[in-house]
């Protein structure tokens, strides 16, 4: 089941701006209309918050965990994308977070979900 | 023939900013000059309405057999890309979308429509 | 309905060796389970018979219409390319043919099938 | 050679705002100087005005032929592209339109052209 | 738990030579080490005995569900592919079969591995 | 018109056994039925007839212009393909000759055609 | 050694805004420490001032042997770039002008020059 | 160990606004808690200050070195990439600096670190 | 320093023919003339000899320990392949081994050494 | 002046079978008929005769200088070709040696020369 206490944070290492990007392409989960599985890749994008006020970066091996609570949870693709939005804007409250969510094919269609928290720093740029 | 009441929605899951994307590459419908098939992608991007003012989002299985509805249907590019923002528009009343057709080459001549509805959320970068 | 009716050919315009390909990417037909579209590239390789013994090759645009008239019938991977195979045959009396369709994934399974009439030529190198 | 009596338009399908772009591999023009072949992909891209203020769009077999009509003239990159530009702009009055030629390789140098016709629409992004 | 009894047959249309190839690209499975989830791309290559001696193909969506039985048994890669090959040789006995198994980085290390029975068709060219 | 006069060779270097590739990717040519162009890419694969025995090469320059000669011509795919052949083993009597071409997709079917003189090299390895 | 006495131009054909793009892919010159040869991709995108205030671009054959004549010359990566904008912007006075410069690794490293003259046209997207 | 004294810097050449990029694909360090390697591909974006204000560049097989002295040191990508910026800032004292660090997969998630020195140019479009 | 100690071996699962491949992008040696570093992807091929005659396997994370053991060793391309080659035959006396590294380029010239023990399995097909 | 030279070797490490293939993708000369710069890719691959019998390996660096040698020298593709062939077997006196030589595009048209010295062995397998 997701289980978002199993995320772990480190303090941010300076004030200065930086952006932080993790790609997991091997995310899988359960339709929980028909229990068939469902892959997708996760990417996670994020400000911390500065290290003077606080700000925390997510762990690794402890994100990489996370993701592998949802192996056998039944949920739907809107469900996961905010979950997983909510969980890390909770742990880390950073400066801002983009969590998008890319599903393979089902009946022929692709889908890509996209949650936000927070304002796009200024900065950056794709 | 396209019939929108093939469309079923859902409740958008938050009212926090997220944006939805399907890609559905096996797309065909029939020139209503020659009777020949035509074959495109057809993308769909929205953001919901929110949560709490009635937001809804278009369920996947029904979307893909209201695209099928248009294989035996003679109809112009144009006409496809504007039909089914229309639809969609009626359907999910979103804050924003785009719908794209992609077709493939006709006399060595590539084409791409896109439609729109509602205006470009500000955090969107493609 | 498949309709072999459909196929025309002309007359090899030479004794010398070749090989001729015809790639046609857009071809549909129904699942005969399921009713839903099926959709695959049916790639064809054939040496004609020596002109000098009535090697004929088939028309471009004949084949497009046998292709097509694939659209709305049910019927599976494997009778297709076997039914594709023993059509051309019969219409070319060819010295090699190879068939070959690629069908889109349907539940994260993707397919290709084979089939062939006829030893491959000795010089044939793919 | 190039004719513009050669396009047709049909009246646009709808007062909200659309965008079309047609993309031709295959235009072929001749050097002035060498009377060499030129090769090029011409995009075109435009948002029509609106159906209730008369808008139009391109037809496009009528588009094939036209570019067609270039095939053995003598004339320069930047010469193709404004005078397709002017072409279109007098056939359409287009809210908007875009011209790119892409030209394969000369002595080693690849060269694209961009002319536009009236302001880029604000929701456009490509 | 990997469960042959999944695997349904159907019989070969055909005496005439021709080979199925299925591509499952969302196969997982867990390290029986560190219960860590693998993931891996599954190919199947194989020509049915011919249809007069009782030649089969194993059914697509049995062969799905047979598939997705191994995603909470703990194996290595090398008994995942001989137990693949193993399983469908006793369903379906062909004159030919290949499995093979594509694995995802581990440790920055990829991994295949190919298993046959029975003899390469001499007509086969990849 | 196509002319083999336009055809220049010079005396091939050496006879050890080398192997010359030459693709032009800018042919173009007309269709004999409905006038409208044909693109293509042509290759030429081939081993000179060793020094010592009269062997020769064909000019680059004027190979240029001997493809360019077809740009007006009415000739159908399979007849450009002979074509070439036959006027290039007449003009280098080369131990080995290759010509393939490959046409750009003409109602969503693209076709390669090779006709080959003499037999493929011991040594050669694609 | 680099030549701007080399460079042409002609007359910019139109007042109306137009941008043209020119590739070299095969410049090289020397390393001004070892004397090894340095290779790279030379990129031009300019907007010629408008034909009515003298507006020129530059003639593409001229272009080439510019770029030809730093082929023995030692000059740093650099001083090519900013050399190259110095030298176009003398001769063309352009509205815009942005030279790029790709080199190929060196020690592992590849290395990209932007030099830029003018201001961006209000109109251009990449 | 890393160390900033192997940088060199040279005089920037000109007061013109210009962009270099140095890409470094070849970058590895140790993780600090398991020790084994970890690979990067490295990328500086900067534009010096002007010349007439003592604007540097850094010099090429100076930053090849000073790359290289992370081979042996544990240390995490977040802080590699914050060491990179504050060195390379300390050692130019550039107008704008953009360090991005690309890491290989550990564990199925592949990361990007992005910091930044300085506002970024009005007129960089990437 | 090269350990072959580092390698384990388990025993091969069966005695059907099957052939593992495992690919290591991530390997890296010094130089032993420039004690520059060296960049390489490492390709391990091979069949086991029969279970029933003792045949085993490399056990993959022994592998990656071994070829990390490289990591501060000046060695030659060619020596690096060979001893792998022989490090490797020697620990699994498998009935093929195919080595391949494929160094990054230097100078502008990248190199691919393979080495090989025993014969290539009839079987084999790339 | 092309400078064989130049080349050093050093001897074959071991009588086993292995392959060696060397890319310069930057090679360039100068057309003896314009004087304008020619740019190719030079493969080399070679098997060393055994150690044992005095077997010898081009030297990396030495063949980089061999090759910037052919620079400002006027001479054909096929000569290059067969002159790097000849300079190479006699430097090396190989049991094979392949030279093949790729160059860029002119007038349309891209060429590929390959040169052989020695038997093919047996076990190679491209």
């Amino acid at each position: 089941m997701p289980d978002p206490a199993l995320l772990d944070v480190f303090p941010a290492p300076t004030d200065a701006p930086f952006v932080i990007e993790h790609i997991a392409d091997e995310f899988t989960s359960l339709c929980p209309k028909t229990g068939h599985p469902d892959f997708a890749s996760v990417t996670l994008r994020f400000q911390p918050a500065p290290a003077s006020r606080g700000g925390t970066c997510v762990e690794l091996k402890s994100l990489k965990l996370y993701l592998q609570s949802f192996r056998n949870q039944g949920i739907f693709y809107e469900a996961v994308t905010n979950l997983i939005r909510d969980d890390l804007a909770r742990a880390m409250n950073p400066a801002w977070l983009l969590v998008r969510t890319d599903w393979k094919g089902r009946g022929g269609i692709r889908s890509t979900i996209r949650a936000e928290f927070g304002p796009v720093p200024d900065h950056w740029r794709s």
